[in-house]
């Protein structure tokens, strides 16, 4: 039998989790640097807390667990007998999605209850919204919370989608506050200048969104008209104007929008263009009030490496989000979003808890992964986490001496090992290589008696007669 | 709607995770001082890789993942006739389990084959087994590596006993060294020296346990004595032989038994004695052997804190383990095993890589976290990751002063926030509380005006005008 793993899932060796930890722990230390606490919630969650929160796309992207052992129990002979007549009915070809809707109605929906009620999490963001409601009277609100966990979708999975992903998310809960919005965006500003990738933030508003399709007369089409705008670096002025028509925005409204479109022009220009287009606006207004404070703030205190923009064609999450829309990508870099987020006015609604409004965004580890690497950006200390020092096993009597020397490289914080096997010179050299250790301490029987061990350098091939205690003095200022 | 999740699973809230970070992080730095590297493995595996490895008991226990959508394509209308017809024989009181068995051979297992054939991982063994054999080619052996995910199984929730839980391995594969046994044992003495909790490591050896068998004619009767000698502590020996006579214990085996089970002393002792018990053993006399390495080796080094002990009665894992057995617990506490390990000849045989020898040991989280908890040993600074410093927000003005004076202390590397809304101070101070916060600065416009900043120690209450500066200058120093 040939082992493998789920389509969509990955194994991660040692080299990859050095990497990816040196991601997590860069990401981590900024956000507790911000104040933001962690927590951690189960990977299965309730059915009823997943479904419906992700749109029909979403649901049908769920993975489900079976409820253990007794998925029939409790379906009737009846229930079980009308399903087959049904089955027969619509044979084979019927599609089985729609067949077990039917199956569905024939039990009053106790067929998949039956079968599952669990599935794992989708996202952070509901788990996190099912937390504050179950937690809310032991939280201190504004609640600051950053979580690193897996999510898991069961999206085709092709270049770059994965199965099971990690998610790097923070929110601020109960807190209307922009400089919530501000200290993301130094966050962001500070997560990329520690891993050295130069970014560009990009910042709109659903407000500013509102007040456009309120301002065409096309409130109804806020969706079309947003979509559309999206692609107007892609495909051009022609095109998105064509896409409007088919979506029956009127002649009037294209003809508005068309010097929004074609507009250039620095933020200053920008805004006060926004300001006299939007005039007629209260929502639009607002939403330009916002962007000013914050772009206004940001710039008296500088971001370090990251520019930022107003990108008025930003629209992700336009069905939750309801003020700052941020998007994160990298400069030169030949790939989406690596970090994103926004506010949500109601974000517990869902769960029965009103009026917390929330803000948060998320990197996208995979993806920040492969940038970096791709620019061999990945600067870790050769030595980082790894070993420091492999003392060579010569046999029975070496290994022993050799016992005690690991363990005083330990004590002295130096991460050290004794080979486990007398095997042959040459296996062990190749394992110090092939494991990347940059020392190695040769004894034999002369060095025993003496004191005086031979230290190599792997790196340099020197090798020196040193005492222990001069080895450690010197590889703990390394 | 109010929410929950599932039963036997768990929310980690901020300070939760706080002290569960110390253990991992204990434990993680420690695993790395001796050189094992980290790797991780997806939350599902084929259920192909996962099925009858924890013999039938752990089958039931798998969390299954349901294939998305189509669970019923490919069950023909007549297989779901016959189940139906099944179904009406055995009635709604059949167990669901055997009719299910039922419909597996009426569909000749494509039922649940269809229904599912991902489960959730049950532990950290067999996917560290999958991972060695699929990644064969690029690992360099004797493999040393550490593993801290989560593991779920379908087990009925107890005190103590979860649906989703971390474990915290370290194996060593490709090595017959006991050197490595010696190390785990090193291992877990640091691990909990640095936890401040006094253990007990009791060390047993499966190679004595079949000598013992083997010397009282009953070989094949290994597994009834050791259930049965296991228990010596808790029933006392009349009991114990009731057991094994139950057993169908020969009245010589028994008699034979007795004087080691009655048999007192120290470990030279014991093993004296045990070498002239087990004298026609060839196994059970290399049993006696490498415990005598690894004590030997053990009490030349020293152990910190540990006491380490030879237990005869320890019988734990004796379906896979072939040589040492570990089990730690912690001296007066009401805990059983809070990690435990061992040493099995040939762990990825099941994937078809024979030869390969493994030892490893696990540690109990969940378990040490009570411990710690109910010791009061959670030694962790009351700062550790936590927000140093808050900056009372007293309007717009002072909060964009605010801004820089936060930035400031973040920049030297210390934990802050500036509370986002001009609340009401009490309300403000009372999160600085609840957050257990231990500074806060207020500034008002005096303060913007002087640069001269109220600096307030929470726990004394004393407060001091200082700058900015000199505010750094003692934080960097806690």
């Amino acid at each position: 039998m040939k082992p493998s793993i789920p389509k969509g899932t990955r194994d991660f060796s040692p080299v990859e989790m050095q990497r990816r930890n040196y991601i997590f722990n860069s990401i981590k230390s900024i956000y507790q640097r911000y104040g933001y606490l962690p927590i951690e919630t189960p990977a299965m969650e309730n059915l009823s807390t997943l479904l419906g929160k992700y749109g029909e796309e979403g649901d049908k992207l769920l993975f489900k667990i079976l409820n253990s052992g007794d998925f029939l129990n409790g379906i009737s002979f009846d229930d079980l007998k009308m399903i087959a007549d049904h089955y027969k009915e619509k044979g084979m070809t019927a599609s089985s999605n729609s067949l077990v809707k039917e199956i569905e109605n024939i039990t009053s929906g106790k067929f998949s209850m039956l079968i599952s009620e669990k599935g794992l999490r989708y996202d952070l963001t509901v788990p996190f919204a099912r937390y504050v409601v179950m937690h809310q009277n032991d939280i201190t609100f504004p609640f600051k919370r950053y979580q690193i966990q897996p999510v898991w979708r069961a999206d085709r999975p092709q270049k770059g989608r994965y199965r099971e992903f990690y998610q790097c998310d923070a929110d601020v809960i109960g807190s209307n506050s922009l400089l919530n919005e501000i200290e993301l965006c130094l966050i962001i500003d500070d997560v990329f200048t520690t891993l050295n990738l130069p970014v560009s933030i990009k910042i709109n508003n659903r407000k500013i969104l509102s007040g456009l399709a309120e301002v065409l007369n096309a409130s109804d089409k806020i969706i079309d008209i947003t979509v559309a705008i999206d692609k107007l670096d892609k495909i051009g002025l022609d095109k998105v104007i064509e896409e409007l028509q088919q979506k029956n925005l009127s002649a009037e409204a294209i003809e508005k929008l068309k010097p929004l479109l074609t507009f250039s022009g620095d933020l200053g220009a920008k805004l006060t263009f926004l300001k006299s287009y939007l005039t007629t606006s209260e929502i639009g207004l607002k939403g330009i009030e916002e962007i000013e404070f914050i772009f206004d703030r940001i710039a008296k205190l500088g971001l370090k490496t990251a520019q930022i923009e107003l990108d008025l064609t930003l629209a992700r999450g336009l069905n939750y989000y309801t003020g700052a829309i941020f998007e994160v990508k990298a400069i030169n870099a030949e790939m989406g979003s690596i970090c994103g987020g926004g506010r949500y006015d109601d974000l517990t609604g869902i769960f029965g808890l009103n009026n917390m409004s929330g803000v948060g965004i998320s990197f996208g580890i995979d993806r920040i992964y492969d940038v970096l690497l791709d620019k061999g950006l990945f600067d870790i200390p050769t030595d980082f986490d790894n070993t420091k020092v492999l003392i060579v096993n010569f046999g029975e009597k070496e290994a022993d001496f050799g016992l005690g020397i690991v363990r005083k490289l330990r004590e002295a914080g130096i991460n050290a090992e004794l080979y486990p096997d007398a095997a042959k010179m040459k296996k062990q050299m190749t394992y110090a290589d092939d494991r990347k250790i940059p020392y190695v301490i040769l004894l034999g029987e002369e060095e025993i008696n003496s004191g005086q061990l031979a230290f190599k350098n792997m790196l340099t091939g020197i090798q020196e007669i040193r005492t222990i205690e001069n080895i450690i003095e010197e590889l703990k200022n390394k």
